[in-house]
């Protein structure tokens, strides 16, 4: 690795105080995982002051800390605005014992005071039963990064730099952790980040050596290997290694004094207008021993230093009157007399170490992004509004429409808007967006590239992944964005946006996190339009994955045409705290509602649509309902042959755009209560619901619903393959034809008439598939229909 | 990058006839894009040879034919045997051509023979509706690897690879995948392959330089950095760079003849004992333009060597008469007549490239897993029984039951069965295993390492991914495997568990294929033990993304003790093409069933537990079901307090096993028939059912079955922190006396004796909870509980 410039960059006073917050936090730390009482040592430890039940990770926490440190005393000198990032977030009690350290959290909790009493709390309520989890999680200030699920620290550091000049993120990638795909993938992050318009990232790799039970694949790779692959990132590798604590202060302090100089070098020059060009950002290596000051050996076998300091490195003091003894002497080490008054305060050698006010990177305002969060100036969507010549009569591409609001919340947002996708931004037709920004591109460009700059807006690579864990960065930071993707890819994040609901449901507790900007979701190459890449790219299954999240949380919606598409993105893009799904075609499709419909709809969720039904002042024979564009076109073109040839069969449609409607009031909050369901519904008459995803999820909101027995559900029923539209939802019996034969064994007493009808759409199936088989295009039947208005 | 060593090492014969072999594929693939037609271009072409819909994907077939002939060159050479993964797998056309060529698409599809007709089925079939898919799919022979979602081809091929000596598993990762996170993490799997007891992979980067619409990172970061970050990786890169085609030949031959020969000098120092350490595997690196060969210029934009030529690089031939021309003249640059005779056979010259037989790539017997498929030696697992002394009155972990038999299934099958996990196999209580065997690791090691070594068969690498795609292409190569994980995150392999679904799905269908082991999941840090990790480790939601996958390729088991386990685990790793779940704990349960029962009960699915219920021989007053560990023990808590209380009252206790027997055997397999549920769940009494999930899968399972009405579900709600085990089933309503309370809040006319108990059972639960909050550990009458043999 690279050394650093000036070895001993520390004074001997310098060096005393900020091993003196270092031992702090690391006393601290230890006494949240262990006790409940005599928090100070003032007198001899006893199992009575021993926790019942000890939880915590001790084997990162160190490391943490002496990061943690050396970052707040390059902030005091260089006036610095500092984001923390802990990707082994597990570490929990290192960042609680630094916030407490700064006073940031005795402001915000002040029953946790910073002295004695307080100190007690601190150390009794972690990883307790009504006290705090044991990770970083959204209440320990300073924050914006649970410590659960490993692996998207970076991506989220990234996110949080993105057009926040003036923000420093350093952030600590755990060993373990760059074991997974994410944070793999997160390191040519840099390849997306200008050095002129946004902050920095500082990643600080933490080479601890071991997971649970196993050391680390860089750890144990040759050494030449890692600064090989870290330079082949892209970085400049400063070095920390040691296992001794005044030797690594110096050494961090100068790697972090030279890392920082770099930074602000490459800033100084890119802001000066120097060549946009990805610079070499600087890293830091940090090689310190796992639970580095713990215990050396318990009961004959080496804790520090190996994978048995993971946790608890002495399991059993209440039990064990040796390990009692030892973790007394390993408390006393770090001398808590000097570090705390009698009143249990720290001392002035710990608290001059740091900073003060939203300069503690406990007080960040970035890691409390509703702080800073500004609304969108946002067009008004209906100037963008299709006009409509009647129901189905013109045709349009729904996402090509929002493209051209989308380009102009672009235009007008540039401080605070991003646009988020893999490699899908053009071809999902929201192309209106490269006529006033480009791709962000850092790296080579060459003559022929289509709207690549290092000042894009738009920030398009290949994984699912970086797209989701950039945008949450973003937003936790306080800004605003839409992620568009392929539907059935969107489930390479399922488990991203379990941590990120998780997150949200938890912060809609805590007062001092205000809430912030929804993280949207734009599905527009779905299910039923993958002509060209068949089966594997058929899952509407993230319905399914994010209704199981608190209902509060979570916002389906399935706009059926190009308008409420605008509405619903509108209404999204105002949310504050949700996860918003939205599922829409980018074919060209029949736009059903003019404006004010679309807005009248998408503001009841779901609605009768009078104009398609026949069933006026009557309850209705039978029920379609539909929820999805290629489900709502199959449904009104069942509609029509219904109409036309069992005129005397009263037909009711009922488009769904909210899915939570169905959703009992009491189960969500956008849930219809029941009577108006079974004023929309009926509580008796067949109800044919032509759904876009699985059938289950229909079955699952509406289980408790009164004419839940006459429900019928059609969907996908994973059947798919490359071929035509149609060919697809007849594969799934969700075509038209299938819809009618739905109603028609469904509802009584139809006569021979629907007898015949039947016949005929069986035969229609036939006929449309040999079609298809023999001219490898539907059958014009099915590409010419358009809607006729009902009645014929 | 290393230059090979022979610059030239193809002589002129050589060279003409492998570029023959390629023009050959190339011209295929084109004409399958294109032509429904004149396949041979005897006549002048028309737009009537053009098929309707132009669908598929060019732009990375050229480079993808280049691979595939040079590799049969050297497998002819050098007597090899190579399986070829093919990362850019929607170049689907490529590989169906060579697979034609090799006449083995003409072995396994009769009908599209290797002639002139053969020809013409095989262009008209492509991505066309009852045809075949564009992507790379199960259809195509020499597959293992589905071209659907992106980033899995190279830990496919590590998969394949283990244990497989003989074997080379060549992967082309192409640069768009390159930037998905578990591709990135996949580079370092060669920390886990032994030289000496594995084959080889060799990764082919193909950097033709774009995806859709965009550059790729890896094609744009300066080439010093790339050659760093492969370096970096531990591999040793050859590179091919050019776009004349007899160069990239003479290139193409002289890399890959140094990456055969390092690879065969590796292997034969390993196995002849020299240090088993992680070498420093060649690999090539590939830079070919995009959509090579194809028109340079089309509407006046470059095409060829940029994202254009993605998919269908002449758009519109049918309607342009220019476009027409181009196509025609593209076809013809490959001089098809000096390719195949009139009759459309390959002529000699092409022929003479590929091997014969088995040596093929598209016939190696490791791509159709099937026909290798060796049943495991499986101890038998009742030898592994823990004595029951009666229900409920031992205590047992039951995972580390289980793993006694883990350990001698591991040592009865060294040569086709192996463990995987994300550093958990210890802390999930597997730990038995290290008696027999290791953990693979071939990087550096220290001493007290714990349990690591060359020959491991256990996989432990802290990426759900990476286990996942090891265990994927070891099924797929017909071996047999485990993977254990945290119930909550095995969610990161939501979207990978797709793919393979759909894989089975298909291959079900296709004769040729033959069925592989079944993909067993063990979830055992399941949602309800969380206590140290808390809310961000809770998501039992798995099980509810994979019942949307076929019936008949899904399975889930929720066994509630040890011995269930035993029998559970049993009939895995005997079934065949399935995606079997289990959910089991870790922690120490009570053992409900002796063997004999536990059999009994798992062939069943679902039953009645008589000895815990009262009401033999009349119809009972109420059920309460459980399925899962921690729900089961709730519900025989529940029951206890009800027979003591309440000894009237007639419960019968229902334990579910296999989730499946739920749905009506209309649609599921396992399902249970409408009568046989009626009679077990009653068709008109209360059911409370306790469910380790989230209880809409449930309501899923069961809304058709008759008394699906007076079903009541508690399951998690999404409710947790850290804490104790009772308490998290308190925050979910799904403890014992909550359970009672649902049950008295649901039976009618119990009287005054159960209002008391009722409230009863509300001071119970706060006791408990202000238990908790004040010493942090469960009320002892909880950590106490013990079945009591029903009435007392």
């Amino acid at each position: 690795m690279t050394a650093a410039v000036t070895e001993s960059p520390l004074t001997g006073v310098e060096l005393d105080r900020i091993d003196a917050y270092w031992r702090a936090a690391n006393y601290l730390t230890v006494g949240q995982i262990y006790l409940r009482e005599n928090p100070l040592l003032s007198e001899p430890l006893t199992a009575g002051h021993i926790k019942p039940r000890l939880l915590g990770h001790w084997g990162t926490s160190p490391g943490l800390n002496l990061v943690y440190a050396h970052l707040s005393r390059m902030i005091t000198l260089r006036d610095l605005s500092v984001l923390y990032v802990t990707g082994p977030g597990h570490g929990g009690p290192a960042l609680v014992a630094n916030t407490w350290l700064e006073g940031t959290y005795s402001e915000l909790y002040p029953t946790v005071s910073r002295d004695a009493t307080g100190m007690t709390r601190l150390f009794r309520q972690f990883s307790t039963p009504g006290g705090i989890p044991s990770h970083v999680a959204p209440e320990v200030p300073g924050s914006i990064h649970e410590g659960g699920e490993l692996g998207y620290s970076l991506m989220h550091a990234y996110g949080a730099a993105f057009d926040n000049p003036d923000l420093l993120v350093a952030c600590v990638v755990g060993d373990g952790e760059a074991e997974t795909g994410p944070l793999a993938a997160s390191w040519l992050s840099n390849v997306f980040l200008n050095p002129a318009r946004d902050g920095a990232v500082l990643p600080i790799l933490h080479l601890n050596g071991y997971k649970i039970a196993n050391p680390t694949v860089l750890a144990r790779i040759p050494a030449e290997d890692l600064r090989s692959l870290l330079r082949g990132y892209g970085h400049e590798p400063y070095e920390v290694t040691s296992e001794d604590p005044r030797e690594a202060h110096q050494l961090m302090a100068a790697a972090l004094g030279s890392a920082l100089d770099d930074i602000a070098q490459i800033q100084r020059l890119a802001r000066r207008g120097g060549p946009a060009r990805r610079p070499r950002w600087p890293m830091i290596v940090m090689r310190t021993p796992k639970g580095w000051t713990g215990p050396a050996i318990v009961d004959g076998l080496p804790v520090a230093g190996t994978f048995r300091a993971h946790q608890v490195p002495l399991p059993h003091p209440r039990e064990d009157p040796r390990q009692l003894a030892a973790l007394e002497s390993w408390l006393r080490s770090y001398r808590p007399q000097e570090l705390f008054d009698a009143d249990g305060v720290p001392r002035d050698d710990v608290l001059l170490a740091p900073p003060r006010g939203n300069a503690r990177m406990s007080a960040n305002p970035a890691a409390n992004g509703g702080v800073m969060l500004r609304d969108l100036a946002l067009p008004d969507f209906r100037e963008y509004a299709v006009p409509s010549p009647g129901p189905g009569l013109a045709d349009v591409e729904p996402t090509r429409a929002l493209g051209a609001w989308l380009r102009d919340v672009i235009d007008a947002n540039r401080d605070r808007f991003r646009l988020f996708g893999p490699d899908e931004v053009a071809s999902n037709r929201l192309g209106d967006a490269f006529t006033v920004t480009d791709r962000v591109f850092l790296a080579d460009t060459v003559p022929g590239d289509d709207h690549l700059s290092p000042d894009g807006r738009v920030m398009e690579v290949l994984s699912e992944h970086l797209c989701q864990g950039w945008l949450e960065g973003y937003l936790l930071t306080g800004r605003h964005g839409v992620f568009t993707s392929y539907e059935a890819f969107i489930h390479v994040v399922d488990s991203m946006v379990n941590q990120h609901a998780k997150w949200l449901k938890v912060t809609r507790d805590i007062a001092w996190r205000r809430p912030i900007a929804s993280l949207n979701y734009l599905l527009s190459s779905h299910v039923w339009r993958q002509d060209h890449n068949g089966f594997s790219h058929q899952d509407p299954g993230f319905i399914d994955h994010v209704i199981n999240k608190k209902a509060e949380i979570v916002r389906v919606y399935l706009p059926p045409d190009a308008n409420t598409l605008l509405v619903t993105m509108d209404r999204c893009l105002r949310s504050r705290n949700l996860i918003n799904v939205v599922v829409a075609g980018k074919q060209v499709e029949p736009l059903w509602l003019d404006m004010a419909e679309a807005q009248s709809h998408c503001e009841r969720g779901l609605g009768i649509w009078a104009w398609a039904s026949n069933d006026a002042g009557v309850e209705p024979d039978v029920v379609l309902a539909c929820a999805g564009d290629v489900p709502t076109m199959e449904t009104l073109a069942a509609v029509g042959l219904l109409r036309e040839h069992l005129p005397q069969l009263r037909v009711r449609v009922v488009n769904v755009v909210d899915l939570m409607r169905l959703q009992p009031d009491s189960e969500h909050p956008n849930g219809l209560k029941d009577k108006q369901f079974d004023t929309v519904f009926t509580t008796d008459r067949p109800i044919i619901f032509a759904y876009h995803g699985y059938p289950g999820v229909i079955h699952r909101l509406t289980y408790r619903r009164t004419n839940h027995p006459n429900l019928h559900v059609r969907g996908y029923k994973e059947e798919g393959t490359t071929t035509t539209p149609f060919d697809m939802v007849m594969l799934n019996d969700l075509d038209r034809f299938h819809l009618v034969i739905d109603v028609i064994d469904r509802v009584p007493g139809l006569g021979a008439t629907a007898a015949h009808l039947r016949q005929a759409m069986i035969d229609a199936r036939q006929q449309c598939r040999a079609h298809t088989r023999e001219h490898g295009e539907d059958h014009p039947t099915i590409t010419q229909w358009r809607w006729s208005g009902g009645d014929s």
